[in-house]
């Protein structure tokens, strides 16, 4: 049943629960299941950038991390391996497109189950292996956001100045070299960034300077 | 080093990067590990509340959690395990009382070196350790709260009426019976709740009402 998910349930009733949408109102539905795959995403998630991108601050994780497990990806996910097709809804559902909300909530039901049924390790291969072009995406999207003009735009716009970037520390040999980077406006300094290169690490540099920004989007430079 | 976490570090760098406070403004801080540790923390006490209140629905579980890893409750587990003392601070943060911020992102930096070094078993064992009176605390208060009583007010305030229960369902035999009860402010029904008492079920149906009517404070009855 359902292989598209890639997993052999021992207990197949859970999955059965799981794609139970509460819209049936029978006895059991797949609410506490969601609670606990939400759980289990989020660390799965947040495990696999912490070890694929040693260099991004907890900041840059949250951001990329937020994409990825976003309602839209996971509902695109749920549909993917026919979540929909398999679900029970109740008849106020039936004979309709499903809404994204639902089709995330089976997603993280789905891995609430495999969680229960096999663990977090069984969970964890689950998320990579059905959300890995989500985190590509994500990872790419944020990279390729181009910070560096954004924040330019942004201090011409507020402030009429152009930013400028400091060397903090450079590390490594030749082959294997990190630079750290702080963005600064005026005589405001903004979190350093790593990067392999010093380019990337302005980048990453002018992305904290907009997430410190882009937090209090009309507080004064001095602020 | 640190005896009050009952774990030995295979690599006590990472607790000693644990410590080390984003103030400090060197190399390395914690911020990436607490950002781990906070995914941890929250996959261990959802799982936890999950196996242990089989009756409870996700609108509670939600509450009771959010209640167990509020800063307030993490910042008192740090204290209590020296994790003040231990740590380094910046110089701005040195000689005075560490904020409650400070310490509970300690307490999460702290478990997500634990969860690096130990995976997620020694993780979740320090979490159900060092958390256990705080979930007990919060079960407790969210099953003292007599949501009865406050749903009575609320609908005797709001629209003048007085809810009733009405039992849905009885499962089980005699010595282990379960009751499934709905609260019902006039026309309006809202989700129905498990108990092992047909008075706990109406205390959890109460609370459930409550989370309903509490998200939308200014809605008619019959939104």
């Amino acid at each position: 049943m359902l292989d598209s998910l890639c997993y052999r349930f021992r207990d197949p009733a859970l999955l059965e629960r799981a794609l139970t949408h509460a819209s049936t109102c029978g006895e059991f539905d797949n609410e506490r299941l969601e609670f606990l795959g939400d759980a289990a995403l989020n660390l799965a998630a947040t495990e696999e950038l912490f070890s694929r991108r040693p260099e991004l601050t907890e900041g840059a994780m949250t951001e990329i991390k937020a994409s990825v497990v976003s309602r839209r990806t996971l509902a695109q996910s749920a549909r993917e391996l026919g979540l929909d097709e398999a679900a029970s809804v109740g008849n106020g559902l039936k004979g309709r497109a499903m809404p994204v909300s639902v089709l995330a909530n089976l997603y993280e039901a789905v891995l609430g189950a495999i969680y229960l049924d096999g663990g977090y390790a069984a969970a964890r291969e689950f998320v990579l292996r059905t959300l890995d072009s989500a985190l590509a995406d994500a990872e790419r999207e944020l990279a390729g956001s181009n910070p560096k003009q954004r924040l330019q735009q942004l201090a011409q716009a507020r402030w009429s100045i152009l930013p400028d970037y400091e060397l903090v520390e450079t590390r490594g040999s030749a082959h294997a070299r990190a630079f750290c980077v702080r963005a600064r406006l005026g005589e405001r300094g903004f979190p350093s960034a790593w990067g392999r290169t010093r380019k990337e690490a302005e980048r990453w540099a002018a992305h904290e300077a907009l997430l410190v920004l882009e937090e209090r989007p009309t507080a004064p430079l001095e602020a």
